[in-house]
């Protein structure tokens, strides 16, 4: 299978798979760098990271904001890659069109239809993430939302449900990838770092993912997880992910 | 138990209980005022409807929007009740706030932490709906996004979580009822239109709602629910509405 | 409402309402008959407590058993107050059926059909519990596998499902009062001390399960509850058991 | 990763992955005869099928019980193939042990904690579905009363929990399959025709349980899957059951 995901650049994302990683926050202009270097190095075309952060808590930390757009603009000129991060309010819109090759809607917003309609009206491709507990049918209604707009370049990302299933932090439900490619025609790609929330279990569920028919993956990858502002236990290290990539070309 | 949700106006609710009653969505000025007066007449003290609709599908009626919010405007003057109604983009929050005594946050943007943050920063009360997957901490953290910007008159509605229990729409679960006010101190109301999704369950989930300790009770009232725009099945008739009124005060 | 548990002695529950109280386990005679005594001068009307406990881990306390069975007959013989215990294998039923008045099929077994096959063939009431996960049309199905052998003479039981909403040990769904009542003409309970596991949601519980038309309720006591051999953290102590009761008089 | 399962007859399993299949119940000799010799020919290695079927409602076709078995007797004589089925009742096991090399406990009995200890003294494999809504920790503890009996022959079978999602029959959580191999070193299989209840969606969910680390699958195969007289839409002709095979093997 192959997809393509044409970038307003005019360039296109050539490959017959999908690895998009990077931190779950952008953190500092040197932490995005070195991990912007070594992704791109073993093989990830999209570099990801969160500028806005949508928190539970309104007293954790809550992303860096227009510094961390602007740490994104001069890592993609340093790194040369493309870049997907979350747009959480229609009224951010430009600063984040500014920068983001991809926008991302996160789960919390996938039933934002106000700012699904925004989306839907731009000339940039769209990552939309599940709802945490999203039927199928809503998130094709979601993704409707966008297209009925006249945006169609639109990245389905399975990240899994929330159950009673309390060994993981969500349920990864592989099987709606081959319902979702089918119902809609749209590429899907899988977070299994959000989807499990534990690192050991990114690799067996990249490797699941692909064989369900994924076009791709989104994956957590920092430096010194336990160090990290948000969602350590589930990010990779630089290591692991180099493992993680390998076992995919296998 | 007496609580006093305070109105901008310088008026307040003194009622030993909340009722809030209105249609899904408003329709016209006809439909909205003759259920304005019917309901105030039994002894509702706020009148709901949506101007603004979040549907799942984008081909599914929307409400009317500005023209809603006018006839809420008319109405309000005309028979003299405090209105709630939902607030879905912060670019819309002047108009809402114009017409609005109390302002709602609806399920779908429980976690739409802009939102929240900007309905913080307002002098009207929040009715803060439960996501359809909320945790009780997450819901209490929703509460906290508004608070931290100083608007502390904030009203908690539950409305059912989604499970896969199918009879009803949603699971009502009147447990989180003592649990939120031992937890917050705030003002609790249960939704057991949207929480069902029957009409027949109305009467003995409003019931149960205050023998739970719930604070009041938000119930979809209809003159033709068979011809609503939307929650047709959950609307009570004005003569089932009566009922329900006359129940609780038994 | 007035409904009659018929017993197999002649003799019947002639109460307006069931109120079924008790230790989760039985853990000695002295205990069960302290127990007894007081719930019985207090009003309840019925006696629960397990003999053989279905318990998660093979290595937590499994119940007295026969030794538990012969507590009961004691009790029974002494207190005088018909006595709910849980049948879990069919190669039991003489021995739960020599000392019981009602035979209890509980959550876990309620997909349990050869076992719902047997008590439906004996002429004592049966009380069913829902399964943890069970919809409302299956239950009302394991309920017709008895029903379907002859015994008609069945007390559903709403304990709770499960859900992500972590707060509580189960979400009670007190929807399923009136919806059972409706689609089965049968009485239903509720167990609020399963579907919360927090004894201070017990009686708030208690009064809206009364609300939405239950016939009764059953709930745990413990004259300590945290010495309990299990479910303490659910257990009413006997001051928190007769302010439930002089809850539900008024 | 290489598995066997060690038969009673002193054979074993000697693959590098388990194949099983078969039809949801046994309906007749002649279908039994043709599915077994068809799917062992495809490289299948034990046939699975139900001569006692729990069934929701008690007016379901509940198999061909005993006489069910006699026909696994003859087929398995005539076509040399193990044989798992399941037992429902602790009073059948001389019965099933009589005819079935490996002795599956369903779903609904995951919680019969009398039969786990039951078949946890028999000296044949036993192939232990997770419950309907079991978390990981009540399944392995379910096979700790399996193990504490004496027999660690155990082969757990992830087969999809239940959710709001409804698309598909239950949810397939395949990041069970690396939990449990870590946490017990047990092997799992996956059953993905009960996991999705779709049999367009056994080929990739087949596939990604591989890649995801399963030792097996079981899936249903039936010749006119129209006519099957259970769990037609999830069973697999014999066209599909050798596409299945074939992409495995590339």
């Amino acid at each position: 299978m192959d997809i393509t995901i044409k970038l307003k650049s005019g360039t296109s994302i050539p490959n017959d798979r999908l690895i998009i990683a990077g931190p779950c926050a952008v953190e500092s202009y040197e932490q995005l760098l070195m991990i912007a270097k070594f992704i791109k190095s073993k093989g990830a075309n999209v570099l990801r990271g969160g500028a806005y952060k949508p928190r539970t808590s309104p007293y954790s930390f809550q992303g860096m904001k227009e510094e961390g757009l602007e740490v994104f603009k001069s890592v993609k000129k340093e790194v040369g890659i493309p870049i997907v991060t979350e747009l959480m309010d229609a009224r951010d819109l430009d600063k984040i069109y500014d920068v983001a090759d991809i926008i991302q809607i996160g789960s919390r917003n996938m039933h934002n239809f106000s700012l699904l309609t925004e989306v839907g009206k731009q000339d940039k491709p769209v990552l939309l993430k599940r709802g945490m507990s999203a039927t199928i049918k809503e998130w094709i209604n979601a993704a409707e939302y966008i297209a009925v707009e006249g945006n169609t370049n639109i990245i389905m990302c399975e990240r899994g449900i929330r159950t009673y299933n309390d060994y993981t932090r969500n349920t990864l439900d592989l099987a709606a990838v081959p319902i979702i490619k089918k119902e809609t025609g749209l590429p899907v790609i899988v977070d299994p770092s959000h989807g499990t929330g534990i690192k050991e279990l990114v690799k067996p569920m990249s490797l699941a993912s692909f064989a369900a028919g994924a076009d791709g993956i989104m994956v957590e990858v920092h430096p010194e997880p336990e160090k990290a502002l948000s969602d350590g236990p589930q990010s990779l290290t630089f290591d692991e992910f180099e493992d993680v990539v390998e076992s995919l070309n296998k």
